[in-house]
């Protein structure tokens, strides 16, 4: 096991009717930002509810709408401006993860005597941010409860991660019944990202990280479980609540911390949304199988058969025969239990015009992953999925 | 799942030499009260180490010496009297669970006007503490994670816990170098007090938390892989590593919030502590195996063979027959494998005559446990371990 400092401050409000608690923001201030997206929180009363707490607790509110579901950096520094000019105090999202982090790219900047992109790009540069509050309608990203934020350009086909201690939100909400409404496409998108994050952090050539490998696969088992029914029921609240809880700790520190290398699924994903501005969790179904199987040798079998045995149930004592399988089964959960686009061509990439480009800065941000991938391979794995 | 609030601030340092993170103290203060045991830390360096980082970054040190095993309400009270007659700012443990458990009614002692037994009876009256850190010795207990602690008043044969927000240590390392020492006796108790803290979370009537079932399965099986590789190879540094992460996750809120009803193991074993002066993990693990003999039936069945099925790896499809497979496992797991005393009397416990009186104190601690246990049953319970 490697070293590692493990510090998740966020509290976690989770259960419906938990939205009371945030009478809590007013403890750190007078004035919060308001980010959300395209106002569906308007539709389905959270909006409304969340404004009746906030007024009642002597909270003032300056709106931040319209974030993208690829967060733009336009949007970050209108956020930005508004809290220099009004004098926020703290941000508060409501949404799923490119909401929560558009608000905490704006949280820093808010901090930050510069440009905003300069934040995505040099994440050292984070020093301070405002508070950071969360109400998450979907099931996802993680980002209620990590130090992580994904913004793009895509004025320069540029879409990067960035992360800060500062950025970990202070407290979240998380209401399983918010996402009763999220659509069925959205809810297999959510469950393909969530096991993504599993994956990157499950994958790891760290023999001594056994517990954090147990309880990994705990979070992937529940995401098998209950993804499928939340796409039957979508408000089955044992499925909601399940998959929303382990979306949570698939990114916190709690699997990765001790075994972590590089990340290199997600990488080669960002690189489609930004060339691209596909969904997200769609591109990491797309290409989780493809990479699966780009990377299986005699090396990596035993670590895919573990995966397959504590997983799938699969049984057998060939690690070749029983990784096959196991990547096999996620193929057939993304594609046919979960009803995803099974390849580039099926949302809407066509051709290989872009691969070259989008494989040198993919290999670029992917060094030290499990199986270390150069350009080369990442153009094959590209066209394995197209 | 239950509603639940989640909140685990505790800075983790984990891995060899993050000792060095002690100079964070200087952050909180000017002088800390250092707790310890009976002087293990100076004959194996970590003294010496802590007192040289502390100097270093301007850290005065007053000195608690002697905590016991089952750490005494005098003890605290001298804890107490230190901080306020010479103006300590934080606690700082080093040691086992009963070590940092002293260290924290202390800091909340410091904080009170009154006997500290007030707070170990009445968590209520604590409402502030000195910042609490520690630097852990023993895989066990979870305390360095954790809001709990156990005192105990023998003159009174009184042993409770106590619990609250302010009483998580702000920091604690974790370097499973400084449990090679630890003997084979205190490594099986240690793992069977993990294990039991595991237990008491894991066995839910509520049916709706999956995630969590899942994590504590893999907790469990950490514990059952490595307990004995411990045994065997003090210095294993994989096996130690891993049964300290998996020991402070087992008591955090990982496993138990949305799912925990109250505990009973742990009631009935601090009786038989509180009357006998007995090694607590060798009282859990002798008590475990009757207990879940005595709530087996046809209502808890299915619960025991998925216990079975997931954590031991049992085949099979009748859960009563799978249920008692699992059992006999976790019986052998202990009284075979781990070496333990597989009875109250190979503890010295030979006679009947606290039965009585220790299960009606014991049944009022865990009113709402997965099976509610009068204080007959109790008597049964012990009965059926002596």
């Amino acid at each position: 096991m490697y070293n590692f400092t493990f510090h998740v401050p966020t509290t976690i409000h989770f259960g419906k009717g938990q939205i009371s608690h945030l009478d809590e923001l007013a403890q750190y201030g007078k004035k919060a930002l308001l980010c959300y997206g395209s106002g569906s929180i308007k539709r389905n009363g959270i909006y409304d509810e969340a404004l009746r707490i906030l007024g009642q607790a002597g909270v003032e509110v300056e709106e931040l709408s319209g974030v993208e579901p690829n967060p733009r950096i336009e949007t970050v520094r209108r956020g930005v401006e508004t809290c220099k000019t009004t004098g926020v105090d703290m941000v508060l999202a409501i949404g799923g993860g490119s909401t929560i982090d558009c608000a905490k790219v704006v949280a820093a900047g808010a901090r930050y005597d510069g440009d905003p992109w300069d934040l995505v790009i040099h994440p050292e540069k984070i020093t301070a941010a405002l508070p950071i509050f969360s109400v998450l309608t979907l099931s996802a990203t993680g980002s209620e409860m990590d130090p992580f934020a994904v913004i793009s350009d895509m004025t320069k086909n540029e879409k990067w991660g960035t992360a800060a201690e500062c950025m970990k939100p202070t407290m979240s909400v998380l209401d399983p019944t918010y996402t009763f409404t999220v659509s069925r496409r959205q809810t297999a998108a959510g469950t393909a990202d969530m096991m993504s994050h599993t994956f990157e952090n499950y994958f790891t050539m760290e023999p001594g990280a056994y517990v954090q490998q147990r309880m990994a696969e705990g979070l992937l088992r529940t995401m098998i479980h209950y993804g499928p029914i939340a796409l039957e029921e979508p408000d089955n609240y044992e499925a909601r609540a399940n998959l929303m809880w382990a979306a949570s700790h698939a990114i916190n520190g709690l699997v990765n911390a001790g075994a972590a290398n590089a990340w290199c699924v997600h990488p080669m994903e960002h690189e489609l949304s930004a060339f691209y501005d596909i969904t997200h969790g769609e591109g990491l179904a797309i290409l989780t199988p493809a990479w699966m199987e780009h990377v299986l040798s005699v090396k990596t079998a035993p670590m895919f058969a573990t995966y397959g045995r504590n997983v799938w149930g699969l049984q057998g004592t060939d690690d070749m025969s029983v990784a096959r399988d196991a990547i096999a089964k996620t193929r057939e959960f993304f594609f046919v239990t979960m009803g995803m686009p099974a390849n580039l061509r099926a949302v809407g990439i066509d051709d290989e015009k872009n691969f070259r480009v989008m494989a040198e800065k993919a290999a670029a941000g992917s060094k030290g992953s499990f199986v270390p991938l150069t350009a080369d391979d990442i153009v094959e794995i590209y066209r394995a999925a197209l």
